[in-house]
């Protein structure tokens, strides 16, 4: 039997992707504009999130929105119809978004007008988790419906981010959903994380999220 | 409403890896090396297959084996046991191979002392058909179990494929699987592509598989 060589392809083509995302960090801060790399489920509320965030914010940050979606162009319409520019960036299949695929976004736009950018990745809470954008942030969302456990079944998507959006606050009277049993589990994971109870539907709790948005992209601005 | 610009991911990320598999194409032509890229449904037989090919060959051909898996290594060592080179590519969740990761496995090896190399592609019908691995041929296995439906179901990868090994047909005498119809449906999509029924278990068929190739791979050498 001869002997087999052993190469780890993924590790490589992350590494490489890691490398890249520290490149465009650094782009990124030069010009002045803070990236927000936004992460859920399907239907989680990253869009509704989005549609309640930026009036928030329109006052004081100027803003633009990369959404990416594997076949469809519904979620820039809504950002759109907000004022806000919205970059659409069809993946047609892939599940993740990689620096090079957020570059191409963000070569459509003027970073040197633009404070704060966010982009919707794909709706997934794996391959996102595992592939950094070169965003300035990473943030999740977990909505109620989806159950207590999710942070036991992907724990590095609760592990990188920098706080977690828990939507859906209206359901919480209809489900069994452990809020208490859910920020311990995330808390083990990632003690720092910041948590946000939010329903984007009565708009209950933004206001704290976007506060908190709101200072962390002024402070790098003005640092 | 602001305007929304639309970015195609995919086809830029496609269009990349295909100019990157004709440069590849170029190099291999040049070092006189033939590469088969080998894509089939998990389980279909391509490990069979090349079990069944590397002794028939070995005589008059110098050959390797690159094995793409998403995580383990039984596919190589079975490869090694026959005393031909094998890379194990572990792909970690990756779908298919592209242009970046052959290299990878091309760089652990020495093309000039080599006339034939298979890659063993992830199993799936759908996404290794998009991905140009820069091989000289691409070459897919239908077995007999999955039905005779499947170029009807996965077009792109029996339109790309130079040849057609249908294998497992010993089963066919427990099956419904209609060959005749298999057959146009297939050419109806790709006229010009080569059908070769196997079963690498009982070894019948196999010749014509094998001589086929070989007098393609020393064509190529002689040109």
């Amino acid at each position: 039997m001869t002997d087999i060589k052993l190469i780890e392809v993924k590790e490589d083509i992350l590494s490489d992707n890691d490398a890249a995302a520290e490149k465009l960090r650094a782009v990124l801060k030069k010009e002045k504009t803070f990236m927000v790399n936004l992460m859920a489920s399907p239907g989680a509320g990253k869009t509704s999130l989005l549609l309640q965030t930026l009036p928030a914010l329109k006052q004081d940050l100027r803003m633009a929105v990369i959404e990416a979606d594997i076949d469809s162009m519904v979620d820039a319409e809504k950002i759109a119809a907000t004022g806000i520019e919205s970059i659409q960036l069809r993946t047609g299949g892939f599940c993740h978004l990689d620096v090079s695929m957020v570059k191409k976004g963000l070569a459509a736009l003027d970073l040197a007008a633009l404070d704060l950018i966010f982009i919707e990745n794909v709706g997934n809470l794996v391959c996102p988790a595992e592939f950094d954008t070169g965003a300035t942030i990473d943030i999740m969302i977990l909505s109620v419906p989806e159950g207590d456990d999710k942070p036991l079944k992907y724990p590095l998507m609760f592990s990188k981010c920098r706080a977690l959006i828990v939507n859906k606050t209206d359901y919480l009277s209809l489900s069994d959903f452990n809020m208490d049993l859910m920020e311990e589990r995330v808390r083990k994971l990632n003690p720092e994380i910041e948590i946000f109870k939010v329903s984007c539907k009565t708009g209950e709790g933004i206001d704290g999220w976007t506060l908190w948005l709101k200072k962390k992209v002024t402070d790098y601005l003005g640092a």
